[in-house]
């Protein structure tokens, strides 16, 4: 078969569960399928630092008997996952995308990675990240078009549940590191509320991060967010990611703000047809759209968030400081040239600025929220075009950055295409409402599939 | 000379350096006092995990060559410090006080380890913690009595400090890890507002958790913080401490809150009378003392935070969830019994059980807060007594926890004794308020020495 014909496919798990107990598929047959698509294309696509099949072969067969013993551990039990490489496993090593750590153990799980386990789901391996989950890319490659990146910084968790080679995988977001590449991709991106699932031991530190999930689906995307919320909550001071057990009801909104940010004018003519489009066909199912032109509070909202990929790169330089200075006293020649100049950006700052950064982050924040008395979420694009050729950069993430820096929930659902490949649809929800976010994602879903 | 019988004296750093500039003294001899009572009393003092002697003296040759020349790279340039063994270095292993993590390395220091290189202090050695900095103790004795606890957490630290083998030591404190050793070795101990110093590569990850430091005197422990927060800023998304260059200039309070918390009942007579003398005297010198007949705040305040250990303790152990649940899989056996029990604790707490925690939380610290209007400080004891005879515990914290509830910042002055042995005063501050506690600690220092 010629890879590259074939589209690639997402693997939903939760779907194939009820055959789980039915006994007509099992949890080691569903990771076999996934296994004999990792034959097939993670050479040129390579997703994966590591995979360890044996040990993953032995925890679908022990998924396999609880499921027909009716005694699984939840309802992803046997769900085969990848974990993004700046996150802990006691049992891989966790390279972080840098020559500083090729090959380092942590001797533990991360909190994430520990709930997932306590859940039954399966770590199949760990993804490809780039170098230390920020802009210089690494080895992955679309598995849509190898000739494009798939974005980053969760470039192997997009691209492996991109093309089925696992049903879910453990993303995180400062910039755009889940939504750009999920968009990229073809896959549902979720980065929460900051703060919603426990980072211990990911090495993702910065203020505005927060752990996500990469998922074939959004039944999937929830159930694994929710699973580990239950598991490790959030981070410590916050209760965390809560909502249903399972999936929330798709619920249609009522009102939704268009917003249209500094990225719209780099958008292609095809991605914005496309989003018109869409919108066009959830407004005739009910929805009323404003934008900043109807909305002085929109318009308001938009300004404070026009300049966030110069702010969040200021509040992300001095927050990385630490630990950059102290991996480049080991070898600064292994810090790409990007993280070297992030290093300098911060030796450069003081607390006064990083003081002004952080409020002036707040004030955009406080405009954002002031949306949710109107709207139940904000809509966009999560990227200016599908993927771009090349692997020299992981993309444009302009789409992606406001969420990042309002520290709000953000969705990116592979509902849309430009020229035949994977394009974004950007939810933008509001702080701690990550359940009704998804409930409105599965209404949108079903309009426009 | 018989050890046992020569008081202990700590070994204040700002106050030599003068002497650096004009070449009379300089940092490789002031290192040398330190290792000599190192090599006299570490044998059975035991504050220590490593010392690094050799990398010392080569840090302190360097350091008195930029006194020299005039080109310090700051005022504790050549300060002797010690590290708490959960707080990592580069060069040193860390060993969390726990066999599962004994020469474990990290391959980077922690941010605040990083930010005392820069500013040219010398990082000696590794300082014993109890377990994972809870409760389980380790090896270190009391330098004022062996057969007596140092208190914990930060035992080595204090117990370095409290005999003069370095200036300074890194603590953290969640529940009394600062306050209560600075109290029972004699020596002063600064918990600052909670993120006030960035805690990367710090290994306590609870919202309460907050790391300062064991300090010989005032100015040592206001330089040690004021140049780590220049350099390493607070936790990611808060500036940190902040104030001025050097000590804040000492400040009578007008009217101080006299808080008699819970454990104040199992204070012995001795400390009751030296808290009593010592609140006379500074009534004497014009300070108004209210307490909660006087004033219906205080005691709402007091009412709040009387079940501070058990709140706090039912908060650690959910955020203790993760790792401990991940280090239990690598050898159960080799955590503590408290340590099991902690995981147990939180495996049978959900997610609704902690909001519920934080919530109770946060109406303990609006009610703290309130006090602000009023009061500059509150002041009461730091331990119920002296250290305790004994090393199977490091000792009551009552007193101590508090203010880690609260999150604000908690200074214990070596102001009291009971029986010859040391026993802290401690002063409570209010949020973000830092360097006015320290004020008010240098004018209250002043009255009582």
């Amino acid at each position: 078969m010629d890879a590259a014909a074939a589209k690639p496919r997402r693997r939903p798990f939760l779907a194939a569960t009820p055959a789980f107990a039915a006994g007509t598929d099992s949890p080691r047959a569903f990771l076999e399928r996934c296994l004999s698509v990792i034959a097939e294309r993670e050479g040129e696509v390579r997703a994966f630092v590591v995979v360890d099949i044996e040990k993953a072969r032995n925890a679908a067969d022990e998924s396999t008997q609880r499921w027909r013993d009716g005694r699984q551990l939840s309802p992803i039990d046997g769900m085969p996952v990848g974990v993004k490489d700046i996150i802990e496993t006691i049992d891989m090593p966790t390279g972080m995308g840098s020559p500083l750590f090729e090959g380092w153990r942590s001797e533990r799980d991360a909190a994430s990675v520990k709930a997932l386990r306590e859940a039954g789901a399966i770590i199949l391996g760990k993804t490809v990240t780039t170098e230390f989950a920020a802009v210089h890319p690494n080895v992955t490659r679309n598995p849509w078009d190898l000739d494009r990146t798939p974005g980053g910084s969760s470039s192997g968790s997009a691209a492996a549940v991109g093309c089925g080679m696992v049903s879910a995988a453990l993303g995180t977001q400062v910039i755009g590191s889940i939504v750009r590449p999920a968009s990229f991709c073809g896959c549902v991106g979720f980065k929460p509320t900051v703060g919603a699932i426990n980072r211990g031991g990911s090495h993702d530190y910065l203020s505005q991060s927060a752990l996500g999930v990469l998922a074939a689906d959004l039944a999937d995307a929830w159930q694994v967010m929710k699973e580990m919320a239950t598991r490790c909550g959030g981070d410590p001071g916050t209760v965390g990611l809560v909502g249903p057990a399972v999936l929330p009801e798709a619920s249609r909104p009522a009102r939704v703000a268009v917003i249209r940010t500094a990225g719209w004018a780099t958008a292609s003519e095809d991605a914005r047809q496309a989003f018109d489009r869409a919108c066009a066909r959830l407004a005739e199912a009910g929805v009323q759209f404003s934008d900043g032109s109807d909305d002085a509070a929109i318009s308001r909202a938009e300004a404070a968030i026009k300049d966030a990929q110069a702010l969040s790169r200021a509040i992300n330089a001095w927050e990385s400081r630490w630990p950059l200075n102290t991996y480049g006293d080991r070898d600064f020649a292994k810090l790409s040239q990007p993280m070297q100049e992030r290093l300098k950006q911060a030796e450069a700052m003081s607390q006064d600025d990083y003081q002004a950064a952080i409020t002036k982050r707040d004030r955009a924040r406080l405009l954002h929220a002031a949306l949710a008395d109107r709207y139940e979420a904000a809509i966009t694009l999560s990227a200016p075009d599908a993927a771009p050729l090349g692997l020299a950069s992981t993309g444009d993430a302009t789409f992606a950055v406001p969420a990042s820096l309002l520290g709000v929930p953000a969705m990116s659902l592979p509902l849309l295409t430009s020229g035949g490949l994977p394009l974004g649809l950007q939810l933008i929800g509001f702080s701690g409402r990550d359940a009704p976010l998804f409930g409105l994602a599965g209404w949108v879903s079903s309009q426009l599939s």
